[in-house]
């Protein structure tokens, strides 16, 4: 079977209008991906979907960027990039000139995980089994040759992780039964975004514990006041036993943060997420021991597995929250989660996206069954919108993510979908007439 | 005065073909630029030149980048841009949207270095300075409200930044007169390319002797035994009196490093440069502790001011090799300029590629006449080629940089090496026949 081709698409959903979405430093995000489906000359038609999700402008650069990694891989054998997957994800994110534009990060980082996504949706798809499935029926040595380890053997070797896997093999098959049975255990994000009033969040946190949920993240980061009212206002509804997380989205600096986080401790939140800048990791390591016993969690901006290995170095994060598109695909996640594991830290993967429930409800489901072995700490995140776009949406019940049955990666959007939302030319955009929200403000080139 | 309209360019020299510019980990550079021409009404036909500095492959992403941002620029009118240039640059390093695909990283952030310099050398020729001076005759307050100081202040205030550049003022004017007499110290790393055989590079060095060169730079990385035959043959070659600098490229792990750069310490390197990942602060740290005396060097592929004040911050590296287009342009290397005075590390800005040369004479310039006021430890790095393409090319005698005349950033190429160079249609590139040498290597989309 070869990959004979491939469409990428630019496609922008305006959730700015709505402010679903919006916290104090996105303020106006329109939940976007630049997404790729790779064609094979298989009988079935069979095709590689994959992504990566941005908020907006910006997006072009993205799809640029997956056409420049396409070309690496139309006309391959997809046997050839399946027998060694770590080769195959390097192959893109050491492309011996792109490379100047990260390493591994920003806009040809995103787009590499677009790509290396799309071929492990393909190979799932062959396989005819869920990625999550896939993943848990690889022994560790064939784990361990799909992630990279370049760079982070200080802290944790090929070998070591081999062994590790090894020992937290017992108990699998069990584990696998009961995620089928039970589903995964969640948190919801869509209660508190920043954008909306008081009124709006009191009525979403009532309906979300009728819901069943148990764990709520609310949107801080504004003026220190309305933070405190809209924190007390959520203590107050979901009451003592309820989990509650806070989120600033990197607003404050080191010292600000600090004076900011000791504010909010008294409404005992689970975790303070993205104080700083997501670079910071001694700034991270700062804050932390300041505010301690309250933990810090990072990782949507977490760039690659070279910064994830330092915050738990320096003891920064308790709480990792990886990004299926911000690492370089699944290969990276899979470094990222063999390292949490060694440092004691739980994945609790980013989704605050369209598409990222969809994807990482997979990687939540390896850690439990193949990686960790474990629930404790551990809570996946979850936002209610658009997933109506999806072939094989996410499915939340009682606050638990219910286990993806279809082969692949649940990456396929609807053909509909990937027309209706194109961008500019999409029915979604062509209507807008408000040029701050069609994502071209600001005068055209010249 | 207004900015009426943006070219913007993809320009790529395809140094590749004669191993200019080869190293460990970037084994076939094209020198490249993402170049924009930022157009105004007035009636001299004056315009802003920038750029930002690429290897290859991937210069089509950073095009594209400069076009969105250009968007946020074309309409304004240039006083409203110069009259608070630190709030120009945040609102293109932090447009609400694109900011995801960094944040202040990779493609968007190396973008917006080009277009935030291209206004700069506006300003600079609208006073009719060249760059280094128009930033000389700025009082601190001005050149501090230029700088970006969001994430830093736990390491640097403004106000005390503005003080530490008030006590500095003293002797400005003698060490103006003095760079103009004498020029600015610099290094040579055009001997020691990766791709280049040990008789090229012995007669190199000699050329380079005889020209005045004091200071030498060599690509290390490879087979350790290699390396060692090179590097002892350039230190045979140089002298004991001579200086010598090593560079890695980023080849290795903390581990590998630290046993590879003892095994060079007999040959007395005055710096060992990007031993492993630019994103590893604690493994610079680490490396550094177990290589003292031989001091680090990084900065081209240290992405922002956050990073770098990490690097101070963890006693990391002992030279600040900041870069004119990775840096968020000017506005951010003033940020890393003062942090780096601070921190008592020597500037000595990175100029390993097409037109950084001309960029940073004019950095360097300002940090010895306005910020450290010192040449301790500082020599600035000259490649020498492809400079017959700009209209105002660095000019470096006896191994010292010449202080620039024109006005502006000195970032003005030929209009014939614009045509002549684009990509892929300029003549340079139409009559290659070679795939993989014109940077569409891999089978084209279908």
């Amino acid at each position: 079977m070869q990959i004979t081709g491939a469409d990428v698409y630019d496609v922008r959903f305006p959730t700015s209008r709505s402010a679903a979405g919006s916290d104090a430093m996105n303020r106006d995000p329109d939940y976007s991906l630049a997404y790729v489906v790779l064609h094979t000359d298989h009988p079935l038609g069979l095709a590689g979907h994959g992504f990566t999700f941005t908020i907006g402008r910006g997006n072009e650069l993205c799809a640029e960027g997956i056409r420049s990694y396409a070309r690496l891989v139309i006309g391959r054998k997809v046997e050839s990039l399946t027998r060694n997957l770590g080769a195959f994800a390097q192959s893109l994110t050491n492309e011996s000139q792109m490379r100047w534009l990260g390493p591994e990060k920003g806009v040809v980082h995103l787009a590499a995980a677009a790509v290396i996504n799309a071929v492990w949706d393909l190979y799932a798809k062959c396989e005819g089994k869920p990625l999550w499935k896939l993943l848990a029926d690889m022994d560790p040595v064939e784990l361990v040759r799909a992630a990279d380890f370049r760079y982070v053997t200080d802290f944790l070797t090929e070998a070591e992780a081999i062994e590790r896997l090894e020992r937290g093999r017992f108990g699998r098959t069990q584990r696998e039964r009961e995620m089928v049975r039970d589903g995964y255990p969640a948190y919801t994000t869509s209660a508190g975004w920043y954008g909306y009033d008081d009124e709006q969040i009191r009525m979403l946190v009532r309906d979300g514990i009728r819901a069943g949920w148990t764990h709520f993240k609310i949107k801080v980061g504004g003026d220190p006041a309305v933070d405190r009212r809209r924190v007390a206002l959520v203590r107050k509804e979901i009451g003592p036993t309820h989990v509650l997380m806070l989120d600033a989205n990197q607003v404050w600096g080191v010292d600000d943060a600090v004076r900011c986080i000791r504010d909010l401790a008294e409404f005992d939140p689970w975790w303070m997420e993205e104080p700083t800048s997501p670079d910071d990791v001694l700034g991270y390591a700062a804050i932390a021991r300041q505010v301690a016993p309250i933990p810090l969690a990072a990782g949507e901006h977490c760039h690659n597995r070279v910064m994830f290995k330092q915050l738990f170095q320096a003891n920064a994060i308790g709480f990792c929250q990886l990004d299926a598109c911000r690492l370089g695909g699944v290969n990276e996640v899979l470094t990222v989660m063999l390292m949490a594991d060694k440092a004691g830290i739980p994945v609790c993967p980013h989704a605050g996206g369209v598409g990222l429930p969809e994807y990482v409800q997979h990687l939540a489901l390896l850690d439990y069954i193949s990686v960790s072995g474990s629930l404790r700490g551990r809570t996946l995140e979850y936002v209610d919108h658009l997933h109506e776009h999806f072939v094989h949406p996410a499915v939340v019940t009682g606050g638990r993510y219910q286990v993806p049955a279809a082969p692949g990666y649940s990456a396929d959007l609807y053909p509909s979908a990937l027309a209706a939302y194109q961008y500019p030319d999409g029915e979604a955009w062509s209507g807008s007439k408000d040029p701050s929200r069609d994502g071209r403000s600001g005068p055209t080139l010249e």
